[in-house]
C-alpha cells in the first residue's frame, strides 16, 4: 500500500500538504489539492493508522465485552442482542467496539487500557456478577458505562442498567397457561444460586398464589441448563401423585427436555400438558409443536442502553422492559 | 463532563499545552505536566471525542458486519466465532469494530461510510453470496479483506478466504459411522440450493463410494433447518424397506430431529442407529445422549481471517481448515 510520503513525492508536494488534503481540504489552493487527489487516486492511497489519528471528526466507540463460549447456559439469543445493539447505536452516530477480557478483577486491566488509549468513551457491560468489580472501578473513574441485567443480592444496584422483568413474564406464562385451562402448573428452575432463574420463578410463584393454584412440589430446580435435566425434572412431576398439566421453565434448553419427555410417554405438549420456555430462541420455533417462550425486546433493551449511555443526564438510571409471551402449539394448540 | 478548556483554565494554560500533556507529555516542563495533570483530576476530566483525534498512536480497528438475526438456519455458535475473532484480533494490538448493514448493494454505501470516516482498516466478511457485490467493490478499492466461508457455484473464489473443508467432516464422520459398524448410511442435507450442503453432502457420497456403501435413496433434502423436517426425513429412513443404520446430518438441528424420531420409536441412538451432526453447537451437548458433531476450529479460523487480513503479503489467500469430529453417545454409547 502507498504511504503518504510516496503520494507526496508523486504529487511534489510537502507530507502535510498531503495530510491538508485529507483533514482541512480548504487550506489548500483548488490546483494543488486537484494534484494531491489525483496522486492519491493513482497510487490507490489508503490513509494508514497513523493518519487516522489526524481525523478531525472522531466518531465515539462503545465498548462490549464479548463473553467467553458458554460452560453454563447456551447464549442461543447472542447475535440478536449485538445486531440491536449495534443497530442502537448506529442511530446515535455511534459504533460497538468488541473486545475479549478475562471476568472478574482480572478483566479490569482490559477495560483500563482501551480508555488509555481513548479507543471508547463508554461501557456496555453484560454478563454481570454479584459485586462485579467493574461498577465500581469504572464509577470511580467517571466512566459512563450501564449494564444489561441487574445485578443480584445487593442491596442497590451499583449503576445504570437496563433489564428485563424476568418475574412479570413468568407471570405472564403462568396467567396464560391458566387461561387455558391448566390448574397444577409446574416451575423448572436452575440451582437456586441463580439470581436471575429465583427472580423469574417469583413471577410463577406470586401469580399461582394470586390465582390460588398450588406451588407446593412443584418447584424444581434442575442441576444443569440440559434437555436431559429438563426432561428428568418432568419425568418426576409426571410421575407424582398429582401430576401437572402445566409447565413454565426458566429457559428454552430446559423446555426443549420437558417436550422430549411429553413425547416419549405419548403426551402431546399443548394438548396435554402446556409448556413455555424463556427467551424465544431459535430452539422454540425449530421445535414441533413450536415453542410458547418469552421473549425479550431486543430492539428496546439496546435502545435504552444506548440512551442511558449516550442520552442527557436526567433520562433514567434504571429500566426494567416487559418482555412478550409468544404462543405456539406448545400452549395453545390449532 | 469537564471540557478541555475548563481543564486549561483551571491549571491557568493553553488548550494545547492540556492537549501536549494528554498526547505528548514530554514537550511540557514537569512543574507545568503536574499542575495540568492535577487539573484533569480535580475536574474529573476525561478525553473527548475531539481529544481523541489528537491521539497518536492510533489503533487499526477491522470492520465485521454482525449478521441480521436468521430467519433460516440458526446462528447457534456466532458467540464462539466472535471471541475467537477479538482474541486473534488482539493478539496483534487490533480490535473488532461491529456494524450492521443490509445484506447486498444496498450494504455498500454503509462499507463506503465506515472507510472514508476511516474508521476501519479493512473488513472481514461473512454470510458472503454468490455474486456478493462487496467483494468486487472492496478488490476495486484496494481495501484489505478476507472471508470467512467461500462463495460456491462461481469458477474462481474473489478474494481470499477462510473455511471449513465441510466435505472433509462428513467423509470423518461416514468413516467414523463405518468404524463403528454401520453399513447403510443416509445424509440429510438442506435444500440443493444451498452450495454449503452440497459441499457436506459431496463428502458424504465420496466417502460411501470409497468403502463401497449404498447412497441410493439415502440422500434426504429437507425443505427447513428444523427438528421437525429431520423428524420426518428419519421417519421417511426408517420406514424404508432396508432401514438405515447411520444418519450424518448437515446441521446439529437436523440431528436433533434424527434423534427425536429414534426416541419416539423406542430406539436408541448410538446403539441401534449412529447419528451424527454438524457444527458442535451448544444443542450437541444439551441432549443424551450426546450428539457426535462435527467442530469448526474457531480459534484457528479466527487466526487464519487475521493473519490474512494483516499480514505480511506471501501468507496465501486461501485456508481451508479441517474440521474435528467430536464423538459422543449419538454414535459411540458407552
Amino acid at each position: 500500500m502507498a504511504t503518504l510520503k510516496q503520494v507526496a513525492a508523486h504529487a511534489d508536494v510537502s507530507v502535510q500538504t498531503v495530510s491538508n488534503a485529507l483533514n482541512a481540504p480548504h487550506r489548500l489552493r483548488p490546483d494543488t489539492l486537484r494534484r494531491v487527489n489525483q496522486s492519491i487516486e493513482a497510487l490507490h492511497y489508503r490513509p494508514n493508522r497513523n493518519a487516522r489519528s489526524l481525523r478531525t471528526s472522531a466518531v465515539e466507540l462503545i465498548g462490549y465485552c464479548v463473553p467467553s463460549p458458554p460452560n453454563g447456559q447456551a447464549h442461543l439469543v447472542m447475535d440478536q442482542f449485538l445486531h440491536a445493539l449495534c443497530s442502537a447505536a448506529e442511530t446515535t452516530g455511534r459504533h460497538i467496539l468488541l473486545f475479549t477480557a478475562p471476568t472478574g478483577l482480572e478483566g479490569m486491566p482490559t477495560y483500563e487500557d482501551l480508555l488509555a488509549r481513548r479507543l471508547v468513551d463508554g461501557f456496555v457491560l453484560s454478563q454481570t456478577q454479584t459485586h462485579d468489580p467493574r461498577h465500581g472501578w469504572l464509577k470511580e473513574q467517571r466512566i459512563p458505562f450501564v449494564s444489561f441485567g441487574r445485578v443480584w443480592k445487593e442491596t442497590s444496584q451499583p449503576g445504570p442498567f437496563v433489564d428485563v422483568d424476568g418475574a412479570a413474564g413468568c407471570a405472564a406464562a403462568t396467567r396464560h397457561l391458566y387461561a387455558t385451562g391448566r390448574r397444577r402448573i409446574a416451575f423448572l428452575s436452575w440451582p437456586k444460586s441463580s439470581g436471575l432463574a429465583e427472580d423469574r420463578m417469583g413471577g410463577w410463584r406470586q401469580t399461582c398464589k394470586e390465582l390460588g393454584l398450588p406451588t407446593t412440589g412443584l418447584a424444581k430446580r434442575c442441576p444443569k441448563d440440559s434437555i436431559e435435566a429438563g426432561a428428568r425434572a418432568t419425568a418426576e412431576l409426571l410421575d407424582a401423585a398429582e401430576p401437572v398439566d402445566g409447565i413454565v421453565a426458566v429457559s428454552d434448553v430446559l423446555a426443549l427436555g420437558v417436550l422430549r419427555e411429553l413425547g416419549a410417554r405419548g403426551y402431546t405438549a399443548g394438548v396435554d400438558v402446556g409448556v413455555t420456555g424463556f427467551d424465544d430462541s431459535p430452539l422454540a420455533s425449530v421445535v414441533s409443536p413450536g415453542l410458547t417462550s418469552i421473549r425479550q425486546p431486543m430492539d428496546e433493551i439496546a435502545g435504552a442502553l444506548i440512551t442511558l449511555l449516550t442520552g442527557p443526564a436526567g433520562t433514567g438510571t434504571e429500566h426494567l422492559l416487559q418482555p412478550e409471551l409468544v404462543i405456539r402449539g406448545s400452549s395453545a394448540p390449532g
